[in-house]
């Protein structure tokens, strides 16, 4: 009898899994170190040999399994076409179908970002919510959207790419962004973002700060600096809240989503993160919307086993 | 059996009503007027009188009629309570289940601008899309969303106001929008709010324009003057559709919808209008998103019955 499912979250240094009741509890999780020699070509079968074997440790057959879900960094098209995935090396690349080859489960692929929005919905921050959005602030600013209980994955797989919203100020556009254009929120509002603005503050405009004296700091350290009062840390800080503030009030009017769960690396930073940006979004909001509530996600990073083992339950 | 469906759409001035097959065949078209007195209380009743007895006429009982679906101007709550309808005096009104009592018929109600979406999803220029956006540009701006073959209505019934998307350039700020804040999207790129920029121009600023004599013009009048070579409203038109093109790329990147829809009152610009906002999007979207087609609205002011239709069909 189907009763379990499996969840994949597949990163660029090691693979995260999970074996799921259908109800949503996690057995067990486990992680295997993702080998990117010869295209990324071994990771899926190296993911398969890794179920197999965990699956007769709990003396499970294929008849127990419901399918395994798949999160890639990268967009999916049609729960299986990895258009592309940079830190993977796969391009255009089949991941369900191989894993289907392979194991014999019904396999189903989608977006890291959106995933770990659709595991919020299900066991984290917006537990029991038909309508999300999961601001992701990490190196870059991704984002995962579920719409009705499901998630949206976009026509070319492309949801929730909100980090290349073009919305900075001309002050604070500093550089091109990967994507060949200038002003996008993630070039100033995601851990890669912050750095540049301190580093153009501490560096080029030589202003005093605790972080000057440092060969290199990380978004970590600038958010601990502005809360210990570093005045050129805090206006970076408050510049990236102010636009991250403000992706959520697009969001809001565009989905009006029941809640607004901000996760990834730079949420680490906690309330002081999480209260800068609802108080700015309460000032700019449109109004019927300005108390949609702004939390912060609750699954860490198991956030992407959950949203894929929650992807082929519901399939 | 249950092979029939009507769409109703509500609106100010008066109701459109369709019988529909489930397939979606459009068997009868009719119209009453709204009737605004006692704040919009005998709306309901008397769209209930006209269906019943077009229903007797078509020789049809209840057994026949899967449900009524409506549309209404202002945000819906659960597919029945209309927190607010300013131009039909409605308030906290649950018109859902007011139209079932007096009909017996299984009733949904959702917002019309919504619904005008899944309508063009249904039977109009998003036919076979499962992902579309539809963005109606009248006296206001709103939009539509529908994500996996679904409407989205938004927790407060407000997914779609993207005309309070603020993001004029301070030089085309003029006045506080309705919503009591300033740089609303519908501000400058609707109706209204390209009346006002051309009025600017030729009022406040006195610069010649073939419009410069007129007490009044409308939106149409400002792009039939573009069209014949106005400098003044060709500058004010492309204004329009550089917002509503920023307004396209930001619900791309937030959805990345199969196909942009562009409907609404001034629609009836035609290419000039739509070619306009096609040739900004493509400068200006995210690149991998940036040949998303932007197309005019098939339905015309049919869309919101097609949409209320549907809504009730696929319940």
């Amino acid at each position: 009898m189907e009763e379990y499912c499996i969840g994949v979250d597949i990163g660029g240094t090691d693979i995260k899994c999970g074996l799921f009741t259908l109800e949503g509890t996690l057995l067990s999780r486990w992680e295997l170190p993702t080998d990117l020699s010869d295209s990324g070509s071994h990771i899926i079968s190296d993911t398969a040999a890794s179920i197999m074997e965990k699956l007769k440790g709990f003396h499970l057959t294929e008849s127990d399994i419901k399918g395994v879900g798949i999160g890639v960094p990268g967009p999916v098209v049609g729960k299986d076409m990895v258009e592309v995935a940079v830190n993977l090396g796969w391009k255009e690349y089949r991941a369900a179908r191989e894993m289907e080859q392979i194991t014999g489960f019904w396999t189903s692929v989608a977006n890291d970002a959106n995933l770990a929005a659709l595991g919020e919905m299900w066991e984290g921050s917006a537990a029991g919510c038909l309508n999300a959005a999961m601001i992701t602030i990490g190196t870059g600013v991704g984002c995962g959207v579920v719409v009705n209980g499901k998630m949206a994955d976009g026509f070319h797989g492309c949801a929730g790419e909100i980090g290349h919203i073009r919305l900075l100020a001309p002050e604070d556009i500093i550089g091109v962004c990967g994507c060949g254009r200038t002003g996008c929120l993630e070039q100033a509002a995601s851990g890669n973002g912050i750095v540049k603005l301190v580093k153009r503050e501490v560096i080029d405009r030589k202003r005093e700060s605790s972080l000057s004296g440092l060969e290199a700091f990380s978004s970590r350290e600038i958010f601990d600096a502005a809360k210990a009062g570093d005045p050129v840390a805090a206006e970076c800080c408050e510049k990236l809240m102010g636009y991250i503030a403000r992706a959520c009030s697009v969001i809001a009017c565009v989905l009006d989503p029941e809640v607004i769960i901000i996760g990834g690396g730079v949420s680490g930073a906690g309330d002081y993160l999480i209260d800068g940006i609802r108080e700015r979004f309460r000032e700019m909001a449109f109004p019927p919307l300005k108390e949609t509530p702004i939390r912060i996600a609750a699954l860490g990073n198991k956030a992407g086993i959950y949203g894929a083992a929650k992807m082929v339950r519901d399939m």
